[in-house]
């Protein structure tokens, strides 16, 4: 059987904020049924994950895609690959069979063909929308956890700023500093999401940065006490306003710094006399070095989920042709917690 | 007896540079023998060392005055406390007598009366001269140690760069991380520096940063291979062409930030970019932290002092007259190696 796979692609290398006419949705047939001794497997993908890192992977030239071999560049015109849930429609690797749910590194399109060595996994939903599993039980939750507990090593009682707090990793950090028993207070870039992260997910403050203008005050006001770790996922002034609010030893772990993705001249320059003299530890960290607590992550994520601990937080588009909106509005903070495309029903 | 004790206090706070119209010679007559029940020390100061950080605590703000119970701010007018070495006069302390050679927190005068729960010790000179307990016996040592091996902990082969290399924390840097097994580079201010790097103190290769137009090709001209561990003491440029040639899980050990100093609007803006993806960690650090190795490291620097794999580098200039210079030419780069003022003959 032949269908049309369409999938998303950058018609260009994009260099500034991303906009609708850098993308193009094309199609190509594709065959379901596989040659004679091929290893290869089809995807059908049900849900892909939208991430900020796609646009440093889009840009003409960043030096992060030196670095990481999930942050390769893209080439313009070719298929992009992103996280994501999807179902075996055909298989020559043994590990797999026809029907199969499986996550690994799919394609922004409706089908993606995983060649031996892909990251490809069979996958057990334990009950959760297989959403999850694109999301909160993947590489966003995993990097929550691995940022906060491996990079930050949280006291009880202890002070905790997170940035782009209503974001896919951000809600999750100061979720899992919550059960914790850490004290935290989350920013954000609107009153509707500072009202979500007091109400639904038990921030103990939050406030909107978009409505302060000396945010090293602001911060002051919210930790007159100092903040012990401030989770970055957004660099630049804030990263600044953080560092002369920590307290001694404070610890921040440097997740990302979108508000820099969309503008090369944009760059924090935090007080490093403050990082000598309160013995500040800045620590850079990507949530693929710590597979190896994927087990741990995983367990003690369902029982919060399951006891009512941890809220789920998703944000589903529909259909590939929503895909480079959604990385868009990334950038524009028009999301709520994990952006995600659902492709296909099941 | 009575003496005339002269000693070093700034006229105002300094804000910038030093100069030497920020500085008074002041005296005041000091009685040598304690009132009976005194529980005082009255110490004949012979070596007082000179630090960059003494400046910090000379402004009239500035947030490091707060982080550190040495880095306490200099009230104009008053006595300095610093690092040094001398002799017990007088002592209504038990612990000392009368003769004892004495290493603590004493004053850049010439003599200072040490109250209970002073910083004050006994000192074995071990059979080394006395100034070398000012300096590479001393803070400026435990600095080189603990910043080179608790913070950045070096492997054989990695490759090291140290900044103001040939000053007194750089320069044991760069020799501890030879011994190690490292590959070590350093920068200074001069030619005659570069020359005393390389072939007085045998790092791998150095250079002359005042030559230098493009920090960041510079540092790729020398580390071809990239970074693996930067141990900071200058802050500014050269921290961001540090990081943009940082390697993956390279370390910083920010252990101060001279040209940052007398410059309260410079800062390091390094990618943060970077700092992510390649999992930098850039870490503040004190020595006064660690004092927990500081038997560790004497026996393995008296080691390699006595066995000639270390060289010691001191810089002495004389009197209490010329402390005030002293401090004012580490901010010009005139000193070469620990900075160190002799008060007096034993
Ligand atoms: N190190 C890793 O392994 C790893 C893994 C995943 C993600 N990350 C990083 O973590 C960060 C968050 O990623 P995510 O997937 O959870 O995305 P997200 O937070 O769900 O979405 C991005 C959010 O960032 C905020 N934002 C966008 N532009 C901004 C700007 N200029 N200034 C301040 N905030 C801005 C927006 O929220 P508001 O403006 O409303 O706050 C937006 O909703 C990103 O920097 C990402 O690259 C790192
Ligand atoms: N964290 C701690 O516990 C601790 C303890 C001791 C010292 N420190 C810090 O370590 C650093 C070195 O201290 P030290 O005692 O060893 O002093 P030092 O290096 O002996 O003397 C300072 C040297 O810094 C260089 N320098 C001065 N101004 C500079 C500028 N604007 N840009 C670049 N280089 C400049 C000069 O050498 P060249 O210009 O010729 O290179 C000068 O000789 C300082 O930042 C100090 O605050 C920290």
């Amino acid at each position: 059987m032949e269908v049309i796979n369409r999938y998303i692609t950058i018609k260009h290398h994009v260099d500034g904020a991303p906009q609708d006419s850098d993308f193009e949705l094309k199609s190509s047939p594709l065959s379901l049924s596989l040659e004679p001794g091929s290893d290869e497997v089809i995807v059908k993908n049900l849900y892909v994950s939208i991430d900020p890192y796609q646009l440093n992977r889009m840009k003409s030239y960043s030096s992060s895609q030196e670095s990481s071999a999930y942050a390769v560049a893209i080439t313009p015109g070719e298929d992009i690959d992103a996280y994501g849930v999807g179902k075996v429609v055909a298989s020559g690797n043994p590990k797999f069979d026809k029907g199969d749910i499986v996550s690994g590194l799919l394609k922004w399109g409706e089908f993606t063909v995983v060649k031996p060595g892909g990251m490809l996994n069979k996958l057990d939903p334990m009950g959760f929308p297989l959403s999850y599993h694109a999301g909160i039980l993947a590489f966003s939750g995993l990097t929550a956890y691995a940022g906060l507990f491996e990079i930050c090593k949280p006291k009880k009682g202890e002070k905790v700023f997170v940035s782009a707090a209503l974001g896919s990793v951000g809600n999750l950090v100061g979720q899992f500093a919550k059960v914790f028993g850490c004290y935290v207070v989350g920013c954000a870039g609107s009153k509707e999401k500072v009202a979500l992260l007091k109400e639904k997910l038990g921030f103990d403050d939050a406030f909107n940065y978009r409505e302060e203008t000396d945010l090293k005050s602001t911060l002051r006001r919210y930790f007159p006490d100092g903040i012990d770790i401030y989770f970055d996922n957004v660099g630049g002034d804030m990263q600044e306003a953080a560092v002369s609010n920590m307290n001694i030893n404070g610890r921040i772990a440097v997740c990302g710094v979108i508000s820099e993705y969309t503008d090369r001249e944009k760059r924090a320059a935090p007080s490093m006399i403050d990082v000598v003299y309160k013995r500040i530890k800045i620590q850079g960290f990507l949530a693929g070095d710590y597979l190896n607590l994927f087990g741990d992550f995983l367990s003690t994520t369902c029982d919060h989920l399951r006891t009512g601990k941890i809220q789920p937080l998703e944000d589903i588009s529909e259909g590939v042709e929503s895909i480079p909106s959604a990385l868009i509005n990334l950038f524009r903070g028009q999301n709520i917690g994990k952006k995600i495309i659902k492709i296909a029903e099941q």
